[in-house]
């Protein structure tokens, strides 16, 4: 028999868009299994990543909840900010380390995939050095989004492009020109700002606006038809590519 | 009872990157209760796909392998390549219609993401207008080659460009340096061309290069010590962003 490792292992899990068969096997089994399971959520939510969980986990697991400090009390560009989230990140991994230097596993439960823009990334860097850390890729929320509106996203050689809404607006359209699919996530509040970026770029009539790709409360719309809509941080805004096509 | 469906369902599921684990469950259920599949592949070879599915498909299933026609006979900017490609698409897209339209369901393999960058996009956009049609997204290859490097992609605001190596070397600078993120696929014999871009754009020391993600065959290396190696084209280079961190 092989002995305990005197160290436990922390699994970084992408679940996926949401819908809970969108999940892969691995992270299926791995939820199946699990003592311990971390999630990130807002104060006073359930959190997305953990309902999209519900009915998998073992009914004896063990649930730690990190609880953002700050979402909208602090202004993004205050040194405030910054300091306020490296410290809860730090306060996480410290416990998340504890934990596994015990002996057990832990599963981090990641929205879309870990790697891609997601909070798990600032556990991440804390961790690896010092404790065991496997990452489980996942499908993105974009992919979700583009299947949605039932239009391939890149044909031949297309560039695609990835842009967060939060970026200044000048940035937004240098790069809406110069992309020929494109991705704005992290939308929210930004929605006028993307929406006249798109118009300054000349893609205003060919973008889609998805919100909460993959479940059930899934909307898909031409962006021009959703004038006026309040769109939420749960959403995607995309422009398919048009290239080469035998 | 409801009555059988006239008309079946043509399901474009895409597999993910390679390692049968990383497959939805949703891709595995729609794989294990298939009568009828279809896949790519190129002419003499298993398909890359197919071997994805070993072992999940019921034995009595049905196979219709869709060999290409042309590979490298001939040029890819040749008006013949488009031709006989368009006339292959469209033979194929013909067997997948009269087969559903006996009420019968057949699952397409996809590989990655069948909406990013795939071949069933060809038979989709031939099927869908005539047939009912689902696509069932799934990780990409590129999702899987960041993660196997361990080091995320994206963080904060940066942007992520995706290109293929296959477009011209002036293309390929100019988005390898507006992006701060970077992804290039199709590499195989354009490997020369990617290096002197991504050096003319100042990002040839931090790049990557992952061969067969997520696959036993898997290799990861920074691209400046992999030197004179000949890639594959079932290979992704990869530049990580470094935007704000807390
Ligand atoms: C912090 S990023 C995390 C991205 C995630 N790791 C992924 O792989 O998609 C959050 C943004 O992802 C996008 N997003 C992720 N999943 C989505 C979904 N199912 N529907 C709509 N937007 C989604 C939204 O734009 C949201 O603002
Ligand atoms: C025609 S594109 C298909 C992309 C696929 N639909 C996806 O979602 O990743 C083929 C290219 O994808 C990349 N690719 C896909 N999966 C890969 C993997 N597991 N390892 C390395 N490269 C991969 C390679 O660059 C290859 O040239």
């Amino acid at each position: 028999m092989i002995p305990h490792s005197p160290t436990g292992t922390i699994h970084g899990v992408g679940l996926g868009p949401g819908a809970a068969d969108l999940m892969t096997l691995r992270a299926h089994r791995l939820l199946s299994d699990a003592r311990y399971i971390a999630y990130f959520r807002k104060a006073g939510r359930a959190g997305r990543a953990r309902k999209t969980v519900d009915g998998i986990l073992p009914c004896d697991v063990t649930e730690f909840p990190m609880e953002y400090p700050v979402t909208t009390e602090i202004p993004l560009d205050h040194p405030d900010y910054n300091e306020t989230l490296s410290g809860f990140y730090a306060t996480c991994a410290t416990h998340l380390r504890t934990l596994v230097e015990t002996g057990e596993d832990v599963v981090v439960l990641c929205e879309g995939d870990p790697f891609f823009y997601g909070s798990f990334m600032h556990l991440y860097t804390r961790l690896k050095d010092s404790v065991p850390v496997q990452v489980v890729p996942a499908i993105t929320g974009m992919s979700a989004a583009w299947t949605a509106t039932g239009l391939p996203i890149t044909w031949g050689d297309d560039v695609l492009s990835v842009v967060m809404a939060t970026l200044p607006a000048a940035d937004l359209v240098r790069h809406m020109q110069s992309a020929d699919a494109l991705v704005v996530m992290k939308i929210g509040r930004n929605i006028d700002k993307v929406r006249s970026a798109l118009k300054a770029a000349g893609k205003y009539d060919d973008a889609w606006l998805v919100e909460c790709a993959s479940l059930s409360e899934q909307t898909v719309q031409k962006l021009s038809q959703a004038e006026g809509r309040v769109t939420p941080y749960f959403s995607i805004v995309l422009v398919h590519g048009q290239g080469r096509r035998p």
